[in-house]
């Protein structure tokens, strides 16, 4: 059986090309796609994290605006710089860098952000029109599991796909996704008792777990699809990647997997926003611009 | 092994009687509980359910608004008189019966109750806060469902749960209360391939299909929970009642199982909103009152 390794350089690449011509196209009509990230505190990998989407916006002709705020933010101090971007018709995606620090309300952080500029996918607004099955912006690693998928035309009709991991922004939206593209979803997570078995069965098999190499290779059917969205210190990934690879007919690397189609989805996203932005300005009668 | 019928009448019982005492406090205090139904057009069992909530509400002394539109309202016309609604201080929960007739576009109406009125859990944003743990009125359907597993001490945590659906209102949302609950759930649907395979794995079985006697016997675990939320023409639920009820340690009936705790659970959640409408009242500073 031939084995395919699910490039996510490859499919972010062409995902960029396409946007350079649309950021291009956005700006002679006096738009820049601008994306607006907020850190707060000094964690060094959110740190990085938000480095490299300010950079992967330059890269394609972006703007990004970078806002930092200090570890001993309030929560109500972090709401007020949310409504400020909420507010300001230049940004048009805000990204709130998780995790914030414990004392902040992180829920109602994210829910403050203005679902038009929600373009990490982070509302429950937002997840309840993407599980459902009109969400502009769905959390982008779930919606970077599924591009994949479509990029390398790997069947979800009628498969079963099982989910590892319940969290807002991975394992939920990604099986809301899945059953959406009429797969036949399992979400399992820490409660679960029986993963091996459950597990045995997938066709198709996410790992969102958060824990490094814990996706066993006997625990993986013969010529399943495993996507890898974990990621963890040092570039580890959920699923034992040796292990993993000798049973399943497809698989995503980590690094180069999920996480470079996260990041163009993003992007995405968010020339998407500036998009519908230019067409809603475009529909304002002419005698209201006076 | 001893048979539990999952008896939705004591259930509803129950909660009707906690309900008729909140409801006597909430108008000492000048609050009258009140659902808005409304129906358009003229379906004959639309018609029976709306009038039979109404009654609902009668008997546990709220009230209620009956609003019948016309079967050739546009969707327009609708959104109007929901928003009208919304607008209205009187009012605590709206109900839009469904299905509306087919030229309506049902989600945008949907959409267009305001959440915190949406106490059937019809709206996307409502689905969302469901899902991610802190909706205030999930579907009623799913809520009853949770409400009899809760009542009768049915473990959940662990268990693998299969729902069979996938609508809006009851398969999305009982498979995302599931999974809150800590159960393993898989969702299926028209285009599972291997139902019986899957179901016969399930500790939990939930039947939200909408086919008269569609799960059979032998396709239940000996031992399993089965809950049966199909309600077909003739009061005929999902399930082959008799041959499940062999296999199954406990099992609503239908009807008597998950429909009367529905309409409880509706009353219910009608009930929070006007004790939420009511604290809000409240807090109210004197000075803004004059």
């Amino acid at each position: 059986m031939k084995k395919l390794i699910l490039d996510g350089n490859v499919v972010a690449q062409e995902m960029k090309e396409d946007l350079k011509g649309r950021v291009e196209s956005l700006k002679r009509n006096g738009v820049t796609p601008c994306l607006a990230t907020i850190l707060v505190g000094n964690d060094p990998s959110s740190e990085t994290y938000v480095k490299m989407k300010g950079n992967a916006c330059k890269r394609i002709g972006m703007k990004s605006i970078r806002v930092h705020l200090p570890e001993e933010t309030t929560t109500e101090e972090l709401l007020v710089k949310i409504e400020k971007l909420n507010n300001d018709p230049f940004v048009h995606g805000i990204l709130l860098q998780h995790p914030v620090p414990s004392h902040i309300d992180e829920r109602k952080a994210f829910e403050t952000i203005a679902i038009e500029k929600d373009v990490d996918g982070v509302t429950s607004a937002g997840y309840g029109q993407t599980a459902l099955g009109f969400g502009e912006y769905p959390s982008c690693t779930p919606a970077a599991i599924m591009k994949i998928i479509e990029f390398y035309g790997i069947e979800v009709e009628g498969k079963h796909a099982v989910v590892v991991g319940r969290s807002p922004i991975l394992g939920k939206p990604v099986s809301a996704l899945l059953l959406n593209e009429n797969a036949t979803v399992t979400t399992c997570h820490s409660k679960t008792t029986n993963l091996a078995e459950i597990l045995k069965q997938a066709d198709i098999v996410v790992a969102a777990v958060g824990k490094p190499n814990f996706i066993q290779g006997d625990w993986i059917k013969e010529g399943a699809v495993v996507l890898d969205a974990g990621y963890n210190k040092g570039n580890i990934g959920d699923i034992d990647y040796n292990a993993c690879y000798e049973k399943a007919s497809a698989i995503t690397p980590v690094p180069g997997g999920v996480g470079p189609v996260t990041i163009a989805t993003l992007l995405k996203q968010t020339v998407e926003s500036a998009e519908r932005d230019m067409r809603d300005r475009n529909r304002v009668p002419q005698f209201r611009q006076a």
